[in-house]
């Protein structure tokens, strides 16, 4: 294993070590995004926070992308939806300005990839709608706390994701598969996973799948379309969730005019606590 | 498919049709069971209500068998203990004798089976103790009523069940293997049936195992130590769960001097209704 991974498509490095120290305060955190000293993966960082996926849209497409996210909500399940405009997010914090707040985004122009900063008051129009997605860290968190290691974040690599061949729903020109992530675990691991991540509906919930890739239609688990292959042992099921990377591969299939998400892993960090998103 | 079924072992018949239909009340369930003139099993009958498993013990090894339940709660959900030589048991409901109101019992004697009476008023002791242990009947309604449909129910069979290479924890004399219930589901059925069970913890909760047999010491699924086996498709997952068959196990190798317990599948059917047992 080298020291520093590369993510895969995103540009990005992830150290093995965050930049920002575990147990960093979160208006530290915050501070250094905003100023743009840091620009790296959240995966680790403010852990007891909830971070999001975030993807920016005219208002033009808002409507379209919003029913999108409402008929699917395993993969795209919404915190918050900004008002036309409005950088700010109270829903999600005090002082959450989605121009500065995301460590590093993504520009597409008609699905393109044109670039990648780390800071976007140069690009804000009046007309984007912000979209802030469940993401996957907080309920990996949630299985952390309860005791069930991850491979992936044992081996420091990303998630190995895969698209499959369950459609999603449509919504005006948003359309694609459902993209999924895969942890490997055995039996009584796997039982007591769905027990605890379907407490956490806001962040993909309960898995999609277990068991035999082929019924979703993947061929080869150690060929992620996205991420880090992980090695599944004999003794163990991969298990399957929807993936906020589904919003995405739906952005790439409208090509929009414009558009900014954030980079791979580098996610916004918000005021939230992880249990907070806990259903009794 | 026959139009009667043998209960493995039990020398019950167990009609396509129960003698007492689905919808009678349970007071006149009960009456019939108490006068004798229901002797069968007991699945699909007051589908409402909870039934129990019935293991009725000298008050030597009660304190035994209590603490090898406290120690297996997964096979072993203790619903009710009665006083020593008390037949009523107030708990599970206001009229419940427990030397009539089981449909037919099992008597043994130092692990022998002796006697399969429908009343046990004339072997009653001052001395004895009944404990009622929660039954899969309350999940399973609990599945139905989420839309899940079970193969042994469809096919009108007895639930395959099958001694893991699990062991109990041991109290007194009382050991042996964990016994499991199967029943084959996809994939995301298997995950709702989890998430459903999961709110049972009274009748035996989640499931212990899903996926391969043999990881759990079962070495073909198509003969099952107990009940009846059913087909596991090329799309679905084997579910287990722990069984009510499993201190009937630890019993068989305890041989106690006197003990009697419900036959297979004739259960108590108590007052109590099974969505009281979900868990929030």
């Amino acid at each position: 294993m080298s020291s520093t991974r590369h993510i895969r498509g995103s540009g990005l490095k992830q150290a093995d070590t965050p930049a920002v120290p575990l147990g960093e305060t979160l208006a530290k955190v915050r501070a250094d995004i905003r100023e743009g000293l840091y620009t790296g993966h959240t995966s680790g960082v403010a852990r007891d926070h909830v971070q999001g996926n975030v993807v920016i849209l005219p208002k033009a497409l808002a409507a379209d992308f919003l029913r999108y996210c409402q008929r699917n909500p395993k993969p795209c399940p919404l915190l918050a939806v900004s008002e036309p405009g409005e950088p700010m997010l109270p829903k999600l914090g005090a002082d959450i300005d989605i121009r500065t707040d995301v460590p590093r985004y993504r520009v597409w122009r008609r699905g393109e990839l044109v670039d990648e900063p780390t800071d976007i008051r140069a690009l804000w129009r009046d007309d984007l709608v912000s979209f802030v997605i469940g993401c996957s860290f907080s309920f990996e968190q949630a299985l952390l706390d309860a005791g069930l290691a991850m491979r992936h974040i044992d081996q420091n690599r990303n998630v190995a994701m895969y698209r499959t061949n369950i459609a999603t729903e449509p919504a005006g020109p948003f359309h694609g598969p459902l993209v999924v992530s895969m942890r490997p675990l055995r039996a009584a691991a796997a039982i007591r996973a769905i027990q605890v991540t379907s407490r956490f509906p806001d962040v993909h919930g309960a898995p999609v799948h277990i068991g035999d890739p082929a019924l979703i239609g993947i061929k080869d688990l150690a060929l992620p379309d996205y991420g880090d292959p992980v090695d599944v042992m004999r003794d163990e099921l991969p298990v399957f969730w929807a993936c906020g990377v589904t919003p995405q591969a739906a952005i790439a299939q409208a090509r929009p005019e414009f558009c900014i998400t954030h980079a791979p892993g580098a996610m916004l960090i918000t005021d939230l606590l992880n249990h907070q998103l806990a259903s009794f």
